[in-house]
């Protein structure tokens, strides 16, 4: 057990919990964002991302501070904490990614880590090689062996309170990063962070970002704080949060409004495109498009980190609403129609369904049906593998319709996605779900796939289906040994 | 062409219109939302809503005010506008409200009108009969001829500037809304309420909501400002605006907040069940549910007002934006996986894809392939019109791959949902269109469905089709004169 981690609620993968940094003497409840802090460009000062944004954590760049004459020693002598003025976590990283950019840094993994400690950082970084996506398998390999290197040099030193991340590297290959995940998980680190997703997140590969978190997750206890490196986009915060993420970091705040970029949970716009300010941010809500074009560069900057910051937090909130009351995967939907590529995150996901299992998870909230997909949410498989075990005899009605028949001796409910179940269990999750009046084929065929695992199941029973004019494409995988009624054509 | 009505931007049925109102000297732009003033209780003062929610057009009950002692007295002899301390356009209704509640007021459509005249209002309202949903035919016409007696009542009266609703209404009889509404618009009245339609949100039958109002609005002209009476859930504006919706109300932000209820565009949320404020409005930044729930009475339900007032003045910037960008459906496809029954009603707007129809729209916004939904698009269904019209000879290879073929007279490309097009198509709205990696069967059965229209109009072509894998649901519906050819599976 992880002991500086613990998990308060969950739904899908998600999580809330509780992040105990005991250097900063902070509990930091996640899911969280965690602004990034050019030590260099001071956009949003730290003291106001604390006081009015209610940030809890915030990650800075010791590679840089190291590197850079004042700050190093204003680090040193008045300790991050004072120079940052936030009272909060501060993360640090390691140079990793400037390693990457200019292929050597002039610092070691045990030099970086002692000064990082040094400065009063609550959690540091070792020198991780962040490997790219889409190269060989031999690269990847090669470079996860320096990777797990500067895990074992950072695990030796004597960092006291600090706690210290373990990045999971391995590129797109899930095999490698399942691995390196496992290796991270057997250190004695404390927080792991999936690294060099950045270039599949620039470059629109939701669905391959999804399938490398899923890998890494394979490789971690269920008990591990997992950071997102370099996710920043509230687009898809509910889609990393579902698979599992409970550390996101910002840069795009900032880096964003420098470009005139403004965020939204559906995607990017740029300032000189919009006419209307779409958000309801304390920024937005008093200005319009045209008065932010007219600031000058530092101001116009300034209003649009904050906005950005606004839907940043305001989206995590949400996510962990959605946490709360079981409906995380709702809210995914919604997000996954703010581009194809965030549908094809949301396709990704579900193809991981083994892994989005919630253990008896009691939620408030219904199931909602609301696209296609919802008939691959991990309820309807769930539901489908407890068909399995429900023995039922002699002649069944499974039916549509709500009333009953003395003609059989069992009578019961068919709902799509779902497929059958005994009437009393209409009140149990996920069967109270609310579906929509115009129902889908796919609805309709997850639920002969329904039918088809009880019919299995039952072998000597006599089923007849009762259904509301399904499409042929269900129909057809309905077995042939079952009794069809349509309820809505025929006459009885 | 109605004069007081001029349309300025148009995507789906969606417009961005200027209403001018006369008699306040205000032009108002639209889709517009009007908070709903209740002359006896205060929740948001008047020149609040103008100044921080740039509210341009607010709506309150002349029935009410006539019927009270002091307010009538100071209506008429201040003039609304001062009395309510605002200076934007003010509509009025009538009592039909009460009518249909109490089932006699004590005023005919002559003295109300001449009333509302009398205090200043800049939009009356006629004593129409707000037939409920699910009423007989026949009660639905007798209750049609009297609210036509209304509109001409109100028509014969003198009321100089001021503009006069002509309320549509028919029950959820589509010929009698149709029929309705075109009488209306023969009228010399200048605004058309959709009315009655509140039962049918009430109980969220957004279905039959949106196929009321597309009823209303084949007997209207495409200049008819049209107000969807009664509708101030945030949920709904982008559905609504889609299908061409003008003027929403909201009595929401009030009512909700005197519940301790919370919108958002998703659904609504009660203060009691939220452990996050899942929103960026200046009151969510601010505030945690456990503050607002300390709060007094009155102060908790200005606070939550304020919240709602913002959400739902955020989301009609959204909408507006969205109409500018040319990707209202695409705000549509997010807000239809709110609830179930809203995916009923974005499945109901694609029904009416006659309507839907855009005037050669320049959209800078790509198409977005954003669920199952997103193939029954208008724009599919017209370059399915299209290719009736697109004569090709010889043999003609169909293909999802980028590269020609020396083989071939012609080569054209395939994309689902729209199936083949020549390539010099390719820059060329909808053809442009972003589509996920991840391709579902309701794409590529629409994309069959643009073979068949081809392969039908050129019957002297032979017709190959290279296709990435298609789902046999597809491949079912290509004629079997075209010759198939998976690209995936066959090696070649
Ligand atoms: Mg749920
Ligand atoms: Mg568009
Ligand atoms: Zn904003
Ligand atoms: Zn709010």
């Amino acid at each position: 057990m992880r002991e500086h981690f613990e998990l308060r609620h969950t739904d899908v993968a998600g999580r809330i919990g509780e992040l105990t940094v005991p250097r900063a003497g902070v509990t930091v409840e996640t899911p969280a964002l965690m602004p990034v802090i050019n030590p260099n460009i001071e956009t949003v000062a730290p003291a106001r991302l604390e006081e009015e944004f209610d940030a809890q954590v915030l990650i800075t760049n010791s590679y840089i501070i190291r590197s850079t004459e004042g700050l190093r020693e204003r680090a040193l002598d008045e300790g991050l904490h004072e120079m940052l003025d936030f009272s909060g976590a501060i993360v640090t990283d390691s140079g990793s990614f400037q390693l990457a950019e200019y292929g050597e840094i002039d610092v070691t993994t045990r030099e970086i880590v002692e000064f990082q400690r040094d400065i009063g950082s609550d959690i540091g970084t070792p020198v991780d090689i962040p490997t790219p996506p889409d190269v060989s398998r031999e690269q990847a390999e090669r470079e996860l062996r320096e990777t797990e290197q500067a895990l074992a040099d950072a695990e030796a030193v004597d960092v006291g309170e600090m706690l210290v991340n373990a990045p999971v590297q391995g590129s797109t290959h899930p095999d490698l990063r399942e691995e390196a995940a496992r290796n991270a998980y057997a250190t004695d680190l404390d927080v792991f962070p999936v690294g060099a997703v950045v270039p599949l997140m620039n470059s629109y590969r939701y669905a391959e970002m999804i399938d490398v978190v899923a890998a890494a997750k394979r490789g971690l206890g269920v008990d591990a704080p997992v950071h997102l490196f370099g996710a920043g986009h509230p687009m898809m915060f509910a889609l990393a949060a579902a698979m599992g993420c409970d550390l996101f970091d910002s840069a795009a705040y900032a880096l964003y409004a420098r470009d005139d970029r403004y965020l939204t949970v559906r995607g990017t716009e740029h300032l000189a495109d919009l006419d209307y300010l779409p958000c309801e941010c304390p920024v937005c809500a008093t200005h319009a498009p045209a008065d932010l074009r007219a600031r000058d560069d530092a101001e116009r900057e300034r209003l649009l980190a904050e906005h950005n910051l606004h839907v940043s937090f305001g989206e995590l909130r949400r996510v962990k609403q959605a946490i709360r009351g079981g409906n995380l995967l709702e809210l995914v939907e919604a997000r996954a129609r703010g581009h194809p590529a965030m549908l094809d995150g949301y396709r990704a996901l579900l193809t991981h369904a083994d892994q989005l299992e919630r253990e008896d998870h009691v939620s408030k909230d219904a199931f909602f049906y609301l696209s296609t997909e919802s008939a691959r949410r991990p309820e309807v498989r769930r539901h489908h593998a407890r068909l399995d075990r429900l023995p039922v005899t002699g002649e069944v009605l499974l039916t549509e319709g709500k009333g009953g028949s003395e003609a059989y001796d069992h009578v019961w409910r068919v709902l799509p996605p779902f497929g059958p179940f005994p009437r009393e269990l209409s009140d149990v999750y996920p069967l109270t779900a609310e579906t929509p009046e115009r129902v889908d084929s796919a609805a309709q065929e997850a639920a002969a796939r329904g039918v088809t695992r009880l019919v299995e199941g039952n072998p000597d029973a006599a089923f007849t289906l009762a259904h509301d004019d399904w499409d042929a494409a269900a129909l057809v995988l309905v077995p042939d040994s079952v009794t069809l009624r349509n309820r809505v054509v025929d006459t009885e």
